[in-house]
């Protein structure tokens, strides 16, 4: 059940005997929630089947602007990786790495600044709107400035061909094309391929509280470990329509979170619709359908409780798997350096055995 | 015989039993001359006995200026590394290391962009000054607005306290000293030593023709390698004082590029200051002036020479000697990048061997 739309022709037709590559990432700034879930989790256990699948947790890029609290960051780095296999993406399948752990793409961004002006960086609208966003004004960070061009580094350190984002983030896929163009330019050869964004088509998951945005901040989100009781509750406060009263009074459903999560976790979807026009018409209590919504919550994420508790509780292994699949993206990243030094016509040392002793 | 003035503290009084670091470099864009001899290679010489002196042969940063041609840094490098070779710069004592095959300074860069402010970078003096030279205008790559803080963490990779550098490029010392405050600020410690700049007291050596820039593309420069044919064609189309017709005429010493390079080269200074003396009184001809300078030319330049045949019959070597020092500085810097990353507070993913087959 993929929920992307916009499918690019390498993902619809992959050439014979090779996956797609898709990059996808987190900021390991907090906890993953159920907004996760929908948003790109779910789709990430499904893609993995299909894809060469890398998941970035992606520590250098938090530190832009979470430089006052980079111990936030590292908190969180084993909690999203743990996340990740409470989700049900499976190491051999999915190559989770950290960011930080990974010097060629600190070595291709450098790189590519050379190709990318900082007018073409002023320009990029996802970086005047989260400049903005952000309150920066004039003393935005260098790193914050060249994040489109960390984030071509990483797409291209992966050869990745598919990247599924949000609308408002395409103009980071462009910039990384131009930068893909200018590479293969200056070595006369198809060293990275373009890739394509994939833009997921379910919208946002609303907060318990009807907001748009579920944030743990904000207290309106429900975490993926989640405990059988926390999503009793959390169903039970859920918003509603406030003027459905009484059972035999018709419902509204848009606005409603109830009916928004299980338009996102329902799938038996002939039931729903006919759920939806019993609740419009009168006569559907909300107890009956947040009943409803609780059993497929509960059904959901018990097997993903169960994981996170099971890989919680050992946190050295969590890391030593997350050090264990680094290392194949390390390799690969590594390789991909390797080209484009070569297309930037770099010299390439020798290697050889050290026989002089330090100075 | 350091030509060096503003002697820091930490030059002239290092800590017992340890050489203060120092850090030069050269950019690897064509080779280099007598000016450059007399610029720094002589007192890198004399400094390698004194610090532990590393020396960045900086193909990476000529990047940001000559990403239309890379190619012509490539092809210097091991060019650039025989000429510190035959200056009789000892590989044992001196780490000479290629910027490009030390990862950690691109990943100390990318953090440190996160510390200074694109505000910042545009008050830098150096980098108006230099913007303006190359006639970049608003369109300036990325990477040339960042080379302060990539050159920040050229510095401090090394921990280097001494920077050898023109009047100029002073500014690029203060930013590198803001970068190690807030880093040793992040850490609560003190994780980088302040680095101060050292600016030499001998001017620039002007050009065979008398203009103030030595250099290849101009026909005016004496190569590292001239032969003993090339010195002696150069001293004698040497610009003198074009008034200065008979011997018995008075002479001029300023501009006079004859007495310029013989104040720069000959240590026998009271014999020099006799003999412009007589020079400016008159009686003294230009062929008895020029043949004193063509003497010592040949005498410093004839031990140069030998070594730069030597080494450049083996490029293999030279280049198995490069690739050898660059470990020592590939380690140097990588511990340097440790300690950084814990002031950031990263993560640090745990030391495993690979059991997990790639995906």
């Amino acid at each position: 059940m993929l929920q992307y739309s916009l499918l690019p022709d390498d993902l619809s037709r992959p050439a014979a005997g090779e996956k797609p590559v898709i990059l996808t990432g987190d900021r390991p700034t907090g906890p993953l929630h159920l907004g996760h879930w929908i948003g790109s989790l779910r789709n990430r256990v499904a893609l993995q089947h299909t894809h060469r699948q890398f998941v970035l947790i992606a520590d250098t890029q938090a530190l832009t602007d979470n430089g006052d609290d980079p111990g936030k960051i590292s908190r969180n780095v084993l909690e999203i990786t743990i996340d990740q296999l409470a989700a049900g993406l499976d190491p051999t399948l999915t190559t989770f790495c950290l960011q930080s752990a990974l010097p060629a793409l600190a070595e291709l961004t450098l790189l590519y600044m050379n190709l990318v002006t900082v007018a073409r960086l002023e320009r990029n609208p996802t970086i005047k709107d989260e400049i903005q966003a952000r309150g920066f004004g004039r003393d935005i960070p260098a790193g914050f400035l060249c994040y489109p061009v960390a984030q071509a580094a990483d797409i291209t350190g992966f050869r990745a061909t598919v990247v599924p984002v949000g609308e408002d983030q395409i103009p980071m896929i462009e910039q990384t094309v131009e930068v893909v163009r200018r590479i293969n330019r200056l070595a006369g050869a198809i060293v990275l391929p373009e890739p394509k964004a994939l833009v997921p088509t379910v919208g946002r998951l609303p907060g318990l509280d009807g907001r748009a945005k579920m944030s743990k901040s904000q207290g309106n989100a429900l975490a993926l470990g989640a405990s059988p009781d926390e999503i009793r509750a959390a169903v039970r406060r859920m918003y509603t329509d406030p003027d459905h009263l009484r059972v035999e009074d018709p419902g509204k459903i848009e606005g409603n979170v109830v009916f928004a999560w299980l338009a996102a976790f329902d799938e038996d979807r002939d039931g729903l619709r006919e759920l939806e026009a019993r609740y419009r018409h009168g006569g559907l209590g909300d107890a009956t359908v947040k009943r409803r919504l609780e059993d497929i919550l509960q059904a959901v994420l018990a097997p993903i409780r169960e994981r996170r508790a099971r890989f919680a509780a050992d946190p050295g292994e969590v890391a030593a798997i997350l050090a264990r699949v680094s290392e194949t993206a390390r390799e690969i990243t590594q390789a991909t350096l390797d080209d484009v030094r070569a297309a930037f016509g770099l010299y390439r040392l020798p290697t050889v055995a050290r026989t002089i002793g330090r100075p």
